[in-house]
């Protein structure tokens, strides 16, 4: 749903550790009233990826950051001079532990389900890891009439261990 | 792979924070050579619920308990005797950060994309947080000619925020 | 009671943590002299989950935002273009541990009582939680001759574990 | 339910940080298949102020302890070597934030509610607190069709701040 | 002694955790050249008590801050501005383990002779704790010819634990 | 009190930070009932010095110790053989911050009024601070028909920086 | 690749931590479209010494300074009004444990071969330790048809322990 | 240099967090005289990688063990119950930051050359990792007449971000 | 050496946690090319002292201060106002543990060798501290043909430990 | 002076973190009598490096180990099979910041005394640090009527910053 106006707070947090074009590009994304989704269309990318980029967690193309900017109504040489070829991203965003419940409950999975999670990757692949570099990340909504359930995927290349 | 002898180091984390009975179950699961989806078929239940279990983190049911015991060839009054109806997981497992890498890569996720995840829960769901409690945790080898994929899903129910 | 004027220093903790709208909603309130019970009373709330939402950890729907607005003499579009649609709460204020005495209190009641709570409600509902989702948080003042009580309650659902 | 036997993991948390008494209170429970409230019924005191005395969290009179040990048959002399007069609680138990998500939540209330109530708490009573030490603790299950709640209500006196 | 300009740097701790009105009340004071025992004897109270006032961990009445800007030459209704009905302390200022060696002296107490006193209050008034809500600071130079001598008092309320 | 037995549990805090004679002399201490007082009087000390030497946090001289020991029904050698000539106490006992509601109250009077304590020190003495090495510790009881209350009183040496 | 605007965001980490006059070097590099390799040739040096000096880890001389500004397009004067001879290096830059994968790598890289290095280079050069101040740093592209790789070298002198 | 007896310290740091198998090996191979790179020649493997599998932080293969047990005189049996096919190593080793100089010196290293060492890996191969998992380690001695030097070397896959 | 420009970052650390005078010194400091020693010789004291004036950490007197003010040529009226009667110093700067390799070289004496300059000091005065109130600390360059060598000197008081 | 008996308690800090053998040599020194300054002259080396040694901070050689075992009564077999070649320094004991006053007094130099020691250090030799690997520390006795003086050097090889 567009707004006429809407601000994003620069001074608090996550926004205050973001570029301040982050902060347009939020602002933007709310008055247009555009879903993630429907930017992620825009480049032929995913939503949940595009969001990340928007927290500056992931890097667009120049190509990218063209579209995204004429979806949203920002000048390309703005958004270019803040995350064009010189700018990379700093990854890692928020207080750990998570103060927010919604990403607390993540890192509660790590607590509890984290060696579980290790030792049926071991048993099914060996010594290695799950890599969280070359991995695509889901968020689904699976409607279910005892309540809707969220389904979050991480589909991660395995690593083998070097040996030498 | 079967052995005839296996040990599991009770002072080393994380079996030292365990009780001593789960050295137990991860020695008898070694000499048998079972995998967790093999004890899980047993007892009707998925390997990383199990594993979870076998870590501490969930609680098997009196007669899971059992099957379980006779499949480990372990007595059942000395599982029970450990991990009874009187018995109630201590969840949260290891160090945080994690220091293993195939766990930080759990962690690293929720650094670079927990911001990202939140803001489309938001977008698709409204105020609320996928649950960990009604969760479930599946974890899949996907084949893939450039190198095998882990696909690990969390199917969690949404719980919008109270309001009063 | 009100006063002429009312400052609320937003470069101060908790304030510096929170949009900079929450602060002209603190002095609106304090120059209005209301209290939280008297804005919940306006839009049908209650006055913790009111004191809640002033603070940034919970969400006003629009029409909400609106009628306290109007209750506090602010513009309804200033509260909507920080607070609006665009918005969702980042949960989680202030040091912890609590640096303040009257938190600190709280945060001592789960170092003290914590383990008590949990074991008494294993043993009333089996494995699960006490949901601070779906929970209702409530102050009382219980008037007692020795020394007025306070009478806080959290009612909250029972999630049990899932189990697959 | 009582059992034929149970053991106490005495080297893990929280056991491990309690006198050794402490597990045998527990698995003498356990064999007994009593609940808190029925130990608390035979020394006329409240199940959760009970279950904190078994956590090592409150202390039992001479009397109270005596009662405690026939309950469960256990020599008083033992109990009374251990927590008898000359035994004081060392307050506090568990990691901080908690890793067990029952314990957690209660944390996480702090986190979220602590400046809602803290604010209630300035407004109806003004400057001071809520005692933690003179404070009652109460754990009630209430059925409820879309899912038993549990009903945690703390009713601690209102210390005022003095002034010299 | 009086000076003609004093400024507080506000950037600084802990200035920079206080609202910016402390700094004028700390200026005012600097270059009225007034002690904090003078200020106290204008509203009837104690140095200590005024002291941790203006360090934002007391709260003036109005009268009192009237007075206390009267005395100060500030305008009352810029203090009231401030620190009026609408503000309470948000107390705990400081890092911890502090750093400036004054007031680690006071930490190293607790470290040291933490739990002797403890011990102490334990053998001669049972179970419970001093308040530090309902106690009084009071710092006292005491001249002696070896070297002059800082006596620290606390003077506590002693409050004993419920039972319940 | 004496009772006929009495065990300190040596793998707990504070005790398992202590030498084991410390135990033992704890556990002479409660079976003879006796108090710090009265255990301080037989070596001409006083009660917190003495219980901070219990708690390792002091030295006794040989002197000293061979009357403690002998009060308290040890035999000398086993205590010097401990405590003796080459032993130093290794100071600071417990976690910081402290869980112990006891010790942790003395810890907030250092984050709510370290401040304003310094800054008395600094008003009556100028640069420098109260030695926590040449300090007395004294702990009284204060009757009062509202409630008793607790005299904690730090008498230590001013030492002015030096300049050089 | 140059570009017409290029503006680095001074307050977001790492830049926040730096030096304005870094900002600066940044933003002209990349409107130059220079690497680090270009920079260095122009001042003799290596590409990862004159990187770590941009991020304020590494002290050029006033002659390096002046060429570096002018390869840049910068005045020399504001060049070494900020990093002149009064200017040294604060080094450390960025949160421990590293938040940004790229870092945090090399983090992991001393968590899991960090004992096996110190046990090697004591196999091989005694008790003593590899200097971290005169050590050179190398990043080097090594193609492979599998991937390229990364060479990253350090090359340290060994500094033996003194004995006295 | 071989020795008649040697024993390590299971119980202190970094052994207390191995298996116990890992102080056997160690033991073994002061009392045979042997260097990493002698046992790590017997197996085919690089002495770095084989002193990171002493240390818990590799993984031998059934046969690796053997030899390197062989070698040792060690009974497989014993080094294949501990560490055979159902051992996982649980990396991440020891205290960070590190305390031991040696190691101290390798997280200096990404605390002073992390930024630069990620600037130019993002200059030469784009948005992306060196991965620590494909990743060769090695130690070499570089004889010099001003002193040896340390030649460390990090020889890993680069891992571009994927996209999706 | 003089230069004609010289600024000094007050948003980076330490500057950052210091009044903007300080900034100012250094500054003024750099651009007369003085060393700490001709400053210190101006008022008669030592370089290392006056150096920890500058940070803040130690406190001029209103003399030492005019004249300070004068050798650098800034006016005096600005320096007392900001260091002037109502300023003491807030003692403590930098994070811990430090970050800058200088500093941390200092901070690691202190783990490596804390224990046995403890150790030789109870040895030689028994027990009690070395004051680093009452406390000297000197930088001397001893040149040595294979480097030149710092010689760091603490002059300190011993304080005996009071007993009472 | 010797004593018939003495004890160090293993399970305390620092001795539980130091191999067995540490505490042996520590209770040998006792029942001898003897201080760091005699054994050092047994072996030719400083009374504090000795010290470092004896809490395995330090490596003796063969040879010197025996002298030590010599001098203090202790078979040269049982030091060397702990000691000996194959075991190297696991450098930096006990807590930071550290709890005990003497230690702890130390790290106050580096809070407060850091950035002074490093400017100075600039300002003599240059960019680059003392070492504390080629570093030697001496605790003297300073006799003085105002009472007696510690003094503590640190002797190190300044190291230039390496450019390449």
């Amino acid at each position: 749903m567009s707004q006429s106006a809407a601000t994003v707070p620069t001074n608090n947090s996550p926004y205050a550790d973001l570029p301040s074009i982050s902060s347009k590009l939020f602002e933007a994304k709310a008055r247009k009233g555009l879903t993630f989704d429907q930017i992620a269309k825009a480049i032929g990318k995913d939503e949940v990826w595009v969001a990340a980029a928007f927290y500056g967690q992931a890097k667009f193309t120049t190509d990218e950051l063209k579209k995204v900017s004429e979806t949203l109504g920002i000048p390309a040489e703005e958004s270019l001079s803040s995350l064009g070829d010189h700018w990379w991203p700093n990854r890692g965003l928020g207080p750990m532990p998570p103060t927010d419940p919604v990403i607390y409950r993540l890192y509660e999975s790590v607590l509890v389900y984290g060696h579980a999670i290790k030792a049926v990757v071991h048993e099914k692949f060996g010594d290695g890891i799950m890599s969280m570099i070359d991995c695509k990340v889901n968020v689904e909504k699976k409607p279910d009439p005892k309540g809707d359930r969220v389904l979050l995927t991480f589909d991660g290349k395995f690593l083998p261990y070097a040996k030498w």
